[in-house]
Order: C-alpha cells, then sequence, then structure tokens
C-alpha cells in the first residue's frame, strides 16, 4: 500500500500515523509547501519519504489536508496527476465549492469528499496524535459520485481508525457546519478579542481563567491561516449563524436591562438540555 | 476544628473534602436549605453531621457557598450565629454587593469576603471532588476588614489546599470577573441556544459537536439557579462586556460582508496571544 499525505499537519499527520499503525507495511509519502514541516515530518517518521506530484501516480491513496483555499487550487492538479486507482480524499471543513471545482474533472470518480470531524487547536507536524480519529465523525459528500472500488478502499481505512461514517450532501454540510463549528470559532475568537481589549493587565486574565474563561476561548488559539479561507469559502452560513447568535445575544442584554431574570433563567435553564442532546441521549420529542 | 459548611453543593462540597484531606481531625458539619442534597452528602461522607444556625457559633470556621442572592440574605444571620472566634467565609461569585450587605454588621471582623476561582459544569454534592481547588486563585476582598487572626486561620487552610492567593477591592473584582467569567458564560449560553434553535435534528449537532462546539458551549451546561442571582447583581458590568462582545462580533460580519478577509485574517492572529497569556508567560509589553 503506497499512500501520499499532501500537507503534513496535524489532521494529514494523524492520518499517516494511524495508518502506520493500522497497515504497517505501507510506505508514506509526504507532500509539503513547507519545506520545513517536510523536514519535521520525515524526522518525526510521520512519513517515510518525501514526494513530489509526479509520483502521484504510483500512489494506491492520497490524503490531501491543507487549508481550503489551497485545496480548491490543488485538488484539480491533484487528480491530474493520480493513477487511475488512486482514491483523493480530502478533508476540508467546507464542501460545497471543492465540489463544485472537480464537478467535470475527467478524473472525479477518484476523489472522495470528505471532512472528518476531529482537530485540537494545534497545528504542524508536531501536533499530530494516534488516535486523533476515533469515535469521530467523518462526514462524505457526493459518495455515489466516487469509484465503488474507491469507496471501498477508504471505507476501509476510516473503519479501521474507529471513524464513524455520515452521508451528508456538500450544501446541507456547509450550512450544519456553520453552525455547529464555524460560529464556536468566531464566538471564542470574539470573547478573546473582547477580553484582551479590556484586561490591560495580563496578569488578571490569567489568574481569573479558571472560571471558565479557559474552555470557552480555547478555539482562539486556532491557525487564522486555516480559518480564513473557511470563513470565506462559506461565508454566506457564517454570515447567517453570526446575524442569528448576535440577535440572542442582545435579547439576553435586554432581559438584563430590562430586570426579567425570569426570562434570564428560562433562556439558561432552555439551553441546559445541551447536556442531553451531547450526551447522544435523544430527547424526547413532544 | 469545628468546620460548618452551608451549601453542600460542588464548591462547598469539595471545600469539606480538602479539609478532611488536610484536617483529618476535623468535624465537618453540613447546612443545606435543600434536605435530599444534604442527606446525600452525610452519606457521601462529605459532612459528618447535620447543624442549623443554632450550632454555628461552637464553630471555628464557617464557609458559606450558597448562590449569591440567598448569600446576601443569609450571610448577617449566619454573622448574628456565629461566635466571636468563627471565620465566615463566603465563596460568591460577585463580591460588591456581598460587602455592602456586611459593612456594618457588628461581627464584620469575623466575615472573610472570598471568590475561589473553580469549579465544572456539574453542581451538587456528588460532584464535589478533592483538589478541585489546588493551583486555582482565590480573590480576597477587604482582607484589611477581617480580623488578623482569623485571617490566618483561612489562609492556612487556602494554603494547605494549594490555592494562589490575590488580593483585590470588590469593585475591581465584579468588573474583571464579569469579562473574564461571566461574559464567557453568556456567551456559550448564546451559543447553545443558537445552535439548538437552528438544528431541529439533534444527532446533527451530536455528530458534529467535536469540531470545537463541545468545549466552547460546556459552560451551557451550568446552573441557571447559580447564574441568574450573579448576572443580577453584576448587571452594570455584565451588560457592559455584553455590549463590547456584540460590538466585536457585528465588526467580523462586516469585514466578512465586505469580503476584507485580510482584517478577518488579522482579527483572528492577534487575539491568537491569547495563547502565550493562559500559559502565563507575560509577553513584552512595548
Amino acid at each position: 500500500m503506497k499512500v501520499a499525505v499532501i500537507g503534513v499537519g496535524l489532521i494529514g499527520g494523524s492520518f499517516a500515523k494511524d495508518i502506520q499503525q493500522l497497515w504497517p507495511e505501507a510506505e508514506i509519502h509526504g507532500i509539503d509547501s513547507n519545506e520545513i514541516h517536510l523536514q519535521e515530518a520525515l524526522d518525526l517518521e510521520i512519513i517515510h519519504e518525501k514526494l513530489d506530484y509526479n509520483g502521484l501516480s504510483q500512489m494506491d491513496m492520497v490524503l490531501v489536508t491543507i487549508p481550503v483555499n489551497a485545496l480548491v487550487e490543488e485538488l484539480p492538479k491533484i487528480l491530474d496527476a493520480s493513477g487511475d486507482e488512486t482514491v483523493v480524499i480530502d478533508a476540508g471543513s467546507t464542501k460545497s465549492l471543492v465540489c463544485e471545482t472537480v464537478e467535470n474533472h475527467p478524473k472525479r470518480r477518484n476523489f472522495l469528499a470528505c471532512h472528518p470531524i476531529a482537530g485540537t487547536e494545534f497545528s504542524g507536524p508536531s501536533a499530530a496524535i494516534n488516535g486523533l480519529y476515533k469515535g469521530k465523525t467523518n462526514i462524505i459528500c457526493e459518495v455515489e459520485k466516487t469509484a465503488f472500488k474507491l469507496q471501498e478502499k477508504a471505507l476501509e481505512l476510516f473503519q479501521g481508525m474507529g471513524m464513524r461514517i455520515r452521508y451528508m450532501n456538500p450544501v446541507a454540510h456547509d450550512k450544519h457546519i456553520a453552525y455547529v463549528s464555524h460560529l464556536s470559532h468566531i464566538s471564542s475568537f470574539m470573547l478573546g478579542k473582547t477580553v484582551i481589549e479590556k484586561e490591560k493587565n495580563e496578569r488578571d486574565i490569567f489568574d481569573m481563567a479558571g472560571s471558565g474563561f479557559e474552555s470557552t476561548v480555547r478555539l482562539a488559539k486556532s491557525s487564522p491561516d486555516m480559518w480564513t479561507p473557511i470563513f470565506e469559502q462559506n461565508k454566506d452560513n457564517v454570515v447567517e449563524t453570526l446575524e442569528e447568535y448576535i440577535q440572542n445575544l442582545e435579547q439576553f442584554k435586554q432581559f438584563l436591562l430590562d430586570g426579567d431574570f425570569e426570562k434570564v433563567y428560562n433562556e439558561m435553564n432552555n439551553t441546559n438540555r445541551i447536556k442531553q442532546i451531547l450526551k447522544g441521549i435523544p430527547l424526547t420529542k413532544l
């Protein structure tokens, strides 16, 4: 089994580590526009050797784990360079534009559009870890456009890694993910900004961070290089989520100003059922 | 050493557990308006016996760990019932109103106003854990108003529990904590609300929650009984933080609408320094 990982950061590097554990005989090749990262991935034995696009035709599997702006630029070239039996898998956090980009590509059947919902706030090859994807959801889009034998090859990997598979169309994916992921990141970044702007004394932030701030602001450590193109590609959905979020905050503020603490209580009480949702226990629908 | 814990939930129960470890000979008495919680605390051996206010005069130390609305009502009565050598310690998340409430109380010198910055999103006696306060900050207000010998007694406990002490005036405390804690809770509650309202299918939320939503929404599991009175008492500061937060979100949205992704990038990049702040590594001030 010959595998190429294009983009040897947290996401690609963690794939490579799991693949090594699952298929010890696999040869893992790495490609990265950042030569320092590529060398680091080699030194950390995340990949076995460096590659360039000329070598892609020899690969059984190509994982494309690069920021989504680079993804839409590179994916057509990667498919051009791939062999007839190569399955090319992406891991982009947006799915509409990437699917549109290769819609009419002659090797569309070699491509499987994926979004493994996993990550940490860290990045780069040194952030790659074993088991990052275990128990996590992998959303696959337009599965019917991928050759069946190549789907099978990819699914063997995902199942071996312990991922849960969900199928979704790219438009629905981008809408849902705007709420559940993209909005979380913006709320966290803007929370961090608001606190940093106000707290001139950083020591005060640090001392008080145990009060819930630390977990809520965790995503504000995320990479702007990764997130700017995501927000750009999913702009319409993200703006919609932001408008609804701001409206809910305005309403909460108004309840405070009105001194209507029964409504303040109810707002929080109604949202408490997020506990059950995150436990995966469906509530009784009325 | 005789200790009373008034309010045997997460905060008071965790104090009781640490005290048992630190001072094995201590007798821990419990008071709670919720008889089920009180019995649970006894069954879990968090407390050794039940007490009422009549017994407070015999106590060396009284920890008052109840919601802040109950705190301002009960604290004068608790001080009335306490002995001359009893140190009464609160753990309220707001400090101005509680300090005002007992400002002219004849036993003001018996009271130490504290806010241990620790907690989890869980509540009740069964949520109490050993070591909750280790390495956490305890903010003490108006320390000069507490009798020195009683300060010493309290500090011996806090140091034994491994807490870091910070002194602050109540007005500054309430302003800082509004940014670093109270705003985090509202941002999390409203994020949860926005996502629940939109995602009719709770399965979708659950499947995608690994994308950062889970940690950002963690605080939305918090108890409305605890948080409504905090927001009520700290309303002015909380409204101010909300206005600044909403303004930052509006601006971010505008950058998206304008297609100004350089500014979107910069907003995130500037906030990334929260990483250094939370590591406690002070940045070079220019």
